[in-house]
């Protein structure tokens, strides 16, 4: 199975806390980190995350520290946050960034609305760093809001693909082994560090691949594949009512069905005040081709945008929306449908500025059935393309299949 | 300095022996290596390279050898190839692959024309492979066509981003140390080996972070990227003449240095039988920006796709071109001058056969000036988007700025 997008969704959002699934044992353990799921008259251990952000990057060969390098212009730490704070048993994250990227570091936790995270100054070390954030979890502190963790994860900010398995085995581990904090990293000096100062024996805790740590230019370029690969997996196909199997909706998403096998294609319905939609957008879909029946109308995809902007889908990524409209040659030609619809051009412009990405997509309807699929399959290609690169460079443009 | 193409251009091309720019004691050694430079009566040490490619790539998740994995539609294996081709030092160039891939080898070879490669079945283990390289080179095999070197390079088929100096820098060492074969891997076992077997002190020679092995899903991924960016440094207007200061090409070319200030941008023209291009095309430009001056005419867009194809540029990497055309909305309608321009369609699904991805580019041209910068500088922004992504699935079609 696939993963899904990376850090899994907000535990506010969804019902469960769990953000991906968890093996039987597994859940089983997480259960013992949750209220709900501790047994009666005993507490849920207390988990906090200490995450050292102060580095400088200089292997990266960019001038912005990498944790702060944009990923589908978000920068990385956001998504390491949203990784952590997914996970609900994680009860607070601190994250400790250089002084001058403390205000920075504010900015972004308000723009993508991230929750539990705390900001502390970080050291000149990344060993310092996390002393300071293990200090403002102290009970000590005054004026702190934070509790006092039994369990402290130290992660860092530049791993954005950590998945809650990993975090429940390294928490699982510490209870076992009884060290005050454990690192994700392998072959670090940590585990040495641990031995002499601590005189406590830390344990590895093996990983994924996909927890590789960001270090080089070349990783932020696969990072971001990745960050379009896992939100690519989806497309809806949106039209004004599911009924008539007849309709030219569900013909476009056969074909996408059959051209697109790596993708899940679903479809939901503008009727009912967009219940269905809501659905498919609390399950995270981030790519929607609207069909819309009228010949120069765009009513679909008018009620499409606003369901999407209420919904606050396309805070953490942009959302790609192809407005389909179809068009027979010999009824209307070509250029007067183009010319109808150039108001997507001015409804791009004001929907980027939410980070949703719209694009026009004119389908050839002809009569003969072949020549149809054929514009059916060229549809697909489009979308593919469109979804696949997520480029704002093109948004308003009028594409023809 | 930006760093050319992965690999560098093929020697047989261009005039000099060196691809990228070595050092001026790089460069002394160099010559030691090629004909040209060796000291009257000295014969220049005769190297070989093997490439051991019999893995099956278990860790990338994908069904294929990563060796064998696509990048823009063409084998990794390919790109190492190109990169050590590209030093004309490198006599012989010996590929160890399984028997059942030694087909798709050959056909690989001769798709992207590569020089001076034998291919020889892998063995059981990489070290076997390598032996088998090696005895390829050995004097003493029948039908032979290869000479036996002094030295030989074993480098690994998914290092794509070889560049000459790290090779050059093994050659020496080599030379001065006097080991049968180096290894370009860090912390292998092959150090190891060569104590323990040949009685020999291997030396470790640095490398640059771009040797890095494609091991993982990710790594295929940032190898895309890193391929993209490389071969879209330069862009490279084209204009029916290049008098004229006012060529409404011209000013497009000063936008887009301006708005592109990572990328170089110069200009070439189609007058003199294109004498201006084959030296832009020699010095592998891989994106054209074609300016045609006639309302509903593509002379300018015809001649350059003549040009390019007689010219094999895109036999390694998708060329793209950008069929620009200019309109005034008060002299022509844009749907009529739209319906004009719909030949683009046919044009560039026969060009995308040869690996040249047209695209058409309108662009509003109004008598005020401010929103004539405006539209110049929205057309940067869709070129800009064009060339980055090389998307197959948007050939032929029409944006409008």
């Amino acid at each position: 199975m696939e993963p899904g997008p990376p850090g899994g969704s907000r535990p506010a959002e969804r019902g469960p806390c769990l953000s991906s699934p968890l093996g039987a044992d597994q859940a089983a353990s997480a259960s013992l980190l949750s209220t709900a799921g501790a047994e009666p008259g005993r507490r849920p251990l207390a988990v906090a995350a200490v995450l050292p952000a102060g580095g400088c990057g200089e292997r990266m060969g960019v001038p912005t520290p990498k944790q702060f390098c944009p990923i589908l212009e978000r920068p990385l730490i956001s998504y390491t946050l949203q990784a952590l704070e997914s996970v609900c048993w994680i009860k607070d994250i601190v994250v400790a960034v250089t002084g001058e990227n403390i205000e920075a570091m504010n900015g972004i936790i308000q723009k993508y609305q991230h929750k539990r995270i705390s900001v502390v100054e970080a050291g000149v070390t990344r060993h310092r760093s996390i002393f300071n954030g293990l200090k403002a979890l102290a009970e000590d502190q005054p004026n702190s809001k934070l509790c006092k963790p039994e369990v402290v994860i130290i992660h860092d900010a530049v791993r954005p693909f950590v998945e809650e398995d990993v975090l429940l085995k390294v928490v699982i581990a510490t209870k076992e082994h009884g060290c005050s904090d454990y690192d994700l990293e392998f072959g670090t000096e940590c585990l040495q560090l641990a031995l002499k100062y601590c005189h406590t024996k830390a344990k590895l805790v093996e990983g994924s691949p996909d927890l590789w740590k960001v270090t080089y230019k070349r990783d932020l370029y696969a990072a971001e594949s990745i960050i379009k690969e896992r939100i690519s997996q989806e497309i809806c196909v949106v039209m004004d009512s599911k009924e008539g199997e007849e309709h030219i909706g569900h013909l476009l998403e056969e074909v996408l069905k059959s051209e697109l096998n790596h993708v899940k294609v679903t479809s939901g319905a503008l009727c009912h005040a967009g219940g269905d939609l809501q659905q498919i957008i609390l399950e995270q879909c981030y790519n929607f081709v609207c069909v819309n029946v009228m010949t120069s109308d765009f009513q679909e995809t008018q009620k499409l945008l606003s369901i999407l902007e209420e919904s606050n889908l396309s805070i953490l990524y942009p959302v790609v929306v192809v407005s389909v409209h179809f068009f027979d040659v010999k009824l209307v030609p070509l250029s007067q449908k183009m010319e109808n619809l150039m108001w997507i051009r001015g409804f791009a412009k004001e929907v980027r500025k939410r980070n949703i990405l719209l694009y026009g997509l004119l389908i050839c309807y002809p009569q003969d059935e072949q020549k149809l699929q054929e514009s059916l399959r060229q549809a697909a290609v489009i979308i593919a393309a469109l979804i696949k690169e997520r480029n704002s460079g093109l948004v308003g443009q009028l594409l023809v299949a």
